[in-house]
């Protein structure tokens, strides 16, 4: 009905009905019974500030009032703990909403776009949305390729560069100084999209020094990893005050919940409890390091909060790997392009759901190859 | 900068820096004091059903998790209260969410579409930040008029027709029986967009029954008004299952607060909250009627939880009211087009809140009327 509807615009009348992510409650659905480890979502099972907890209790009685369209106290203490100024800031609705509007304000129907093949289907999702081209570009080694970004957006004279560093989902990364020269290395024609959301998570010496006057780049940083908000949705962006600005034609400017900005603002002022979690995923990335060692596969080196398994073979026995743990109650995700597809992808979780893990993943792999046997 | 960014698109260049409010905390900063009564933006003073606190403060440490981006559970809630089925439901960030959405999927560049003059500014701005040619009909003794609504559309080809019912800024409302009426002369390349942010305040046989069959409509609801959960930033959307689907092609699927899936859903379960807010609205509609009565002004009818008060002039001196009441800090909003802006629109407020309208008023007119009296 919908594709035939005369009312919508050509574009959308072509646009597939996929979506970039099915949620782990919609797999609960169809399974009919709930994960017992929710490792796949790249959430931060360790949960928010109790600040931003207690911040979000006390907002809730104050829900009648709509947000602060302009996220003005949020912006402030952002721009404060990044030093640089508020005009440099914009505040959305994650980092997901935020792509949205980047996208709409530079990708017009055939703008050609450059991202690496596999990364966040998301960023293909809006592109697509508004009619835009993708260029992929492959993995090398299983890491996204800055060079290789930087030339086949200038052979198509893409108008964005997505690279997410640390990447999602090889959990792989580049020094600082190697996303400095990608920044120089912009075409003019062309923004850079950095996106940062799980930068928190990184060894120093990975996220390039902030230049708000610099117009080839635009960083994307979140507060549903490291802080432990995802389900309230705050994402902010940061560039070039003009290019911010444009973001203020298009947003929702009203589409900010109360007390998601509230919490924001509370894990911002919660340093201490940021650094015990940042403890407590490296602790959980060596776990799961180990546990795939145990099983004889490889975990690849990670400076997020999850980690690419390596299970040894094709897409194939990685996605049996994946249902079979998924039966199992054991929620994760995996790659999509071959051939970072061989891993499956599993989010750190407590030392409870990482003993369920190492339960579940032998039972996983023997009944994979099992399959895999089968004439 | 960002007019001049050749990386923008030229529709984005073409866009003006304007919002479609400055919200009440925005105005607090810069006149340097709080407000003692927000009586601006139809917020419900009353508050959220304490089933909906308590379900937010709960979901507060659950803010880890990402929402189900199906908003399964509401909108199975939602399906059953409207006795039709989920798929005619879509669920958003609020109704301004949604009108981006439904804009997006229909308006492309120079297509026309019909709304009142003057009539919710959210909705001309995202027609306008999509390209669309809004097409204004005035309104008829503060009604929004559906005879020439319709006209319009139909000579102009529009392809979507806004009207909300009850209307804000106005108050005023149609029956159930004229709404239908418009719904079967809606033209068959046209879409009526009915909005029914305020129909929970309206008399019995105001809204028309729900025909999830009915191509020519979809119907915007939202739990910011009667549900108070302005801030948690819940919408959603009721047409015909084809129209609903394709909404999932662009939309931000985990865009919704989990917390605020759980609030709205508790705020559903609470029908006596509900008519005691409405009860309550309807004392607050009165009390506003006096006071008005008592400065020698007209209040309008109204079905929703704002009044509209006749300033017994033009738009300049109702502008110096609201001036007025906002440096005695009351907040209040008014209309934008002549001959509605000879009124200031007040948010229902608690009994306090309109004791100090009825302190504030004398006020305002006296120092307004000074003004207008001087050379």
């Amino acid at each position: 009905m919908s594709a035939a509807d005369p009312r919508l615009t050509p574009l959308v009348q072509s646009l597939p009905a996929t979506v970039p992510f099915t949620g782990p409650e919609a797999l609960e659905r169809r399974a009919g019974l709930p994960f017992r480890a929710r490792l796949g979502a790249n959430e931060s099972v360790f949960g928010p500030s109790p600040r931003a907890i207690a911040a979000m209790r006390e907002a809730a009685a104050e829900a009648w009032k709509y947000g602060d369209p302009e996220s003005h106290d949020l912006r402030a203490a952002l721009a404060q703990a990044h030093d640089i100024a508020p005009e440099n800031i914009v505040v959305g609705a994650g980092i997901d909403g935020l792509l949205d509007s980047l996208v709409r304000l530079t990708v017009a129907p055939g703008t050609p776009v450059v991202a690496s093949a596999g990364s966040y289907p998301t960023f293909a999702y809006h592109v697509a949305g508004y009619g835009g081209t993708l260029v992929p570009v492959p993995y090398t080694a299983d890491h996204e390729d800055p060079d290789r970004l930087i030339a086949r957006a200038a052979e198509t004279g893409a108008r964005l560069i997505y690279l997410s560093n640390p990447d999602n989902p090889m959990g792989s990364w580049h020094d600082a100084a190697t996303i400095q020269r990608m920044i120089e290395a912009v075409p003019d024609h062309a923004l850079l999209v950095l996106d940062e959301a799980y930068i928190d998570f990184a060894p120093p010496g990975t996220a390039p020094a902030i230049d708000p006057l610099d117009p080839r780049v635009i960083r994307m940083r979140t507060f549903s990893k490291a802080h432990g908000l995802a389900g309230a949705r705050v994402g902010y962006a940061i560039g070039q005050a003009g290019l911010i600005a444009a973001f203020h034609k298009v947003r929702n400017h009203f589409g900010m919940s109360r007390a998601a900005q509230a919490g924001a603002l509370a894990a911002l002022a919660d340093p201490d409890w940021l650094a015990d979690v940042l403890a407590r995923v490296g602790d959980a990335r060596d776990r799961i390091t180990r546990i795939a060692a145990d099983n004889a596969l490889t975990a690849l080196p990670s400076a997020t909060n999850f980690v690419a398994v390596d299970c040894g073979a094709d897409g194939r026995f990685a996605r049996k790997v994946l249902d079979n743990l998924g039966r199992d109650g054991v929620f994760v995700r995996m790659p999509f392009v071959a051939p970072q597809d061989r891993c499956i992808r599993i989010t750190v979780g407590r030392p409870e759901d990482l003993e369920l893990l190492s339960e579940a993943l032998p039972r996983a792999l023997a009944a994979a190859r099992h399959d895999a046997e089968e004439p």
